[in-house]
């Protein structure tokens, strides 16, 4: 679990125009800080109204004569995705993750919350993906949650395959601004 | 604001057979637990997916030797609205408000980062309204968002009238399961 500086649901404008070169090898919270600038992009141009969502924390103790500062609290799992929205009147709703094996994604990151989360987002007829970064070959891919979930509750193996996700999924070319323009890919994918 | 007990984004089971009866008068903590109870009535009976937006938590320190504990942090204003999800492949955003007035609804309560999120909403094709709750009357109105945003930007009142709500939102019947059946209105403005 990560630890949020409380601001990730801010409309942070300072990201739009934040030139600091984003090194992604080895370096796992750039690859959130690129998805969040993308997501600043698609606010800013009127492209698309995507937020993360905050770490969900539970507020054990509150003072109230100081000014309501919270004095005990602690961060909790995220039970649904990290990032939802909207784009073309339809609800979009993904998670990332990343990895630094070269070979696969392992389930052990994907709570099953989530998979439930994400099926009931199918059914209810949203769009839902995962956005994979493999670390050590910088490569993005995304991939519809249907083939996700069938690969994790066939329970054949603990991992998606990389080979299964650029089969079903979808390289993202990384590209100048937007860094990571999913949307460009959303758009072939969805709404074809 | 109100403080929250951090549990808001979670899936709470316990909601769904809760069975004491919601005293709506003078307690206006009960709207916003009707909503929810409306809600987790439609995620368990796969009607939509509609989740409580968290209060956002700007955390200042957390205390890494005790669990991760967080030890000093405060609420921040929400950026956004209440509730968002997806209904019928649809994006739908809501704001909940409620007040003591008998004859109008205070601008005051409405945040201008609010109207700026809902535009957007509406822009990107998303459905987006209020749930304007009058305490004294025991009333719920659905109001799309279109008549606030023209009131709010108008500038002649500092409030919209009830009889603006009347004339061109909705009055919600309280039924009894779910308690606040706001989804049927949805269907008759914004699927007939």
């Amino acid at each position: 679990m990560r630890y949020p500086n409380g601001q990730q649901n801010q409309l942070d404008k300072s990201l739009v125009t934040d030139t600091k070169p984003i090194q992604f090898a080895n370096r796992g919270l750039d690859f959130e800080r690129a998805i969040n600038l993308s997501n600043s992009y698609y606010l800013e141009h009127d492209i698309a109204l995507i937020y993360k969502r905050p770490t969900p924390i539970h507020v054990v103790k509150v003072d109230y004569a100081h000014n309501c500062k919270i004095v005990d609290a602690y961060f909790e799992k995220q039970s649904t995705t990290d990032y939802n929205g909207v784009y073309k009147g339809k609800y979009i709703d993904f998670e990332c993750k990343e990895t630094k094996s070269t070979t696969s994604l392992s389930f052990h990151n994907i709570p099953s919350q989530q998979i439930k989360h994400l099926k009931k987002v199918i059914y209810h007829g949203g769009i839902a993906f995962f956005l994979i970064y493999f670390v050590s070959l910088d490569e993005i891919y995304l991939l519809d949650v249907k083939y996700v979930i069938e690969a994790y509750e066939a329970k054949i193996r603990k991992s998606i395959a990389l080979e299964d996700i650029k089969a079903n999924g979808h390289l993202i070319k990384q590209e100048f601004n937007p860094r990571i323009n999913y949307l460009k890919l959303v758009d072939q994918i969805y709404f074809k």
